[in-house]
């Protein structure tokens, strides 16, 4: 490896500068990417075809000069591998024909395998071939929860009360379709490692509309399972968006690092994180501002967060209008920000 | 007053049992509201016409027998009484043809009075005069932060990113937008105090989209100012959605109560704002489960949050679809529960 900042980060060791990378840095906010997509309109096409995910994961790398790619897909490959088929509706995001309604719907899903998610395996061979140990390659998967409301409610939701009324309704169901998710998304991420995957991230962008007593039960026990599954093999990010109501469960988790979102002051996710290292955590909102405001509002979060067992990102995905040249500063204000 | 539980819970009085209303009780989940909007397809026109206002105000009070009315409004009242005229659109939600984006247009906006509001004064009149001391009246408007949100949005958001960019981008400008908001809705609260109503709260929808810096910035100190120009007249509820991230900051509002959603666990919330009633907090969607589960899930949350200084509701408005027999159920079960 030739930058392997963000991997002895993610273990909790010095480094002799903050590693930095972007969620959703593969995407919209990048000229190549939107050319690649007026090329191939649908998402999915891109997802599926190994040649042009590499291609979109490796363009934030030259562009933004970040320090870790992530493989360019989406956390709905696995209940597509798991039988639950969905369109990508442009401006609109996913939609579902079908959704699990009952015990049957759940008994009819399979537990997917690698010939369900070949391509993404396939992506993540030819992009680590291509990274050539330039920087570390990202997986990711979404947490069972978020996978759960996404195949229950069919698309996406201000209130998920689709999702969460089975929940209160049919917990025992409940817990059958998070068991077979969570089965998947295990083999599902090995499957990623095996590829090449060097670091894996779960997103759980869902549970911050749970009440902490469903997230301990629905959401947080499937992430466990995942992150004693994979915690051996690499580092794991837990990101639990908007759920910092069960800071002292959530930091229990057999992972190396917690993402934080903007919500969360530095400081305290330190209390509250004690042993892990952190990832986060600057309001994506924060680039809309001139470059002196980026400049000043990262120093001072990184001065939060600290330089030990650190890696900078926003608090969620970079949003799509932001310009890339503020990206551009927010990557270049770490990588200034001196360490001792 | 024949029932003043509600007013005695808010001022941290002991009652004989527990007081219990909820948000959005006035609406789609009442047959009578539903055969209404039938009739006046318009959403501002029920608003702006009293006896139309009044009638979906007093429905719940029969048809779901709790201890208080809010008057059917909505808390744009307030943007457009500072002449920024909006739409609403069905299941789309607001809409303002035009946006809140320079200098000039803040200074383009009035300090709304009591002819802009006229409306809301005369339809809470002759609810009082309706209710006659059944239940007190509730008041309410958005907290300048979320009013803002719309304003320079233009519309609902998941991110309210052109909203928020402003924080960051023209920080002085946002507050002089913010203290123009501040002084209408002070002097529109005051007018519904005058009009009636018994007590009042400040809903701050979007407050949780913010970091807890530019929420201390941008939205906490404004409702301070309503606060301490309205608690003293008739109690406050302070309804802090989503940013329970500034609760020591929130704790030291001078309201009565505050309002709690169902993210925050309610024992917590209970250390967190010592002195203060408190209201809240059950997930909506516990009101989908069957009926032994309300009951079981209300009876816990107020095991939780003990019986004094408590206003039972949900943490946040009753969604629409929800069986109107299971919000009834709920009432029961708050109104069932032994206060020793």
């Amino acid at each position: 490896m030739k930058n392997d900042l963000l991997l002895r980060a993610a273990r909790g060791e010095k480094t002799e500068r903050i590693p930095v990378w972007l969620m959703r840095q593969a995407g919209r906010i990048l000229p190549g990417y939107r050319k690649l997509r007026e090329k191939v309109k649908d998402f999915k096409e891109l997802v599926k075809t190994p040649t042009l995910a590499c291609e979109a994961t490796l363009e934030p790398v030259q562009a933004l000069d970040v320090d870790a790619a992530i493989i360019f897909s989406d956390i709905l490959v696995v209940p597509e591998a798991m039988g639950l088929d969905y369109e990508m509706l442009e401006s609109k995001g996913p939609m579902f024909e079908k959704t699990i309604q009952s015990k049957k719907d759940i008994d009819g899903l399979r537990i997917g395998s690698i010939e369900n998610w070949n391509y993404v395996v396939e992506a993540i061979k030819l992009t680590k071939s291509e990274l050539n140990g330039k920087v570390p390659l990202i997986g990711f998967a979404g947490s069972p929860w978020t996978i759960f409301a996404y195949m229950t409610e069919g698309k996406g939701s201000k209130t998920f009360s689709i999702a969460k009324r089975m929940l209160y309704s049919e917990p025992e169901m409940a817990h059958a379709l998070l068991d077979k998710i969570t089965q998947t998304t295990i083999k599902y991420l090995k499957d990623q490692v095996n590829a090449g995957a060097q670091i894996v991230q779960l997103f759980d962008s869902w549970g911050g509309i749970l009440s902490p007593e469903s997230y301990e039960e629905f959401s947080l026990p499937y992430i466990a399972k995942i992150c004693d599954e994979l915690n051996g093999l690499v580092p794991v990010i837990a990101f639990p968006k908007g759920a910092f109501f069960s800071a002292k469960e959530i930091a229990k988790l057999n992972c190396s690092v917690i993402g934080i979102d903007w919500t969360v002051n530095p400081s305290e996710a330190r209390t509250l994180f004690g042993g892990k290292s952190l990832q986060g955590n600057l309001d994506p909102c924060v680039l809309y501002a001139e470059p002196s405001v980026i400049r000043s509002k990262t120093h001072n979060m990184i001065e939060q967060f600290g330089t030990k067992g650190y890696i900078a990102n926003l608090g969620h995905g970079v949003y799509p209008d932001i310009p890339v040249d503020n990206v551009r500063h927010f990557v270049e204000c770490v990588k200034q920000y001196p360490v001792k």
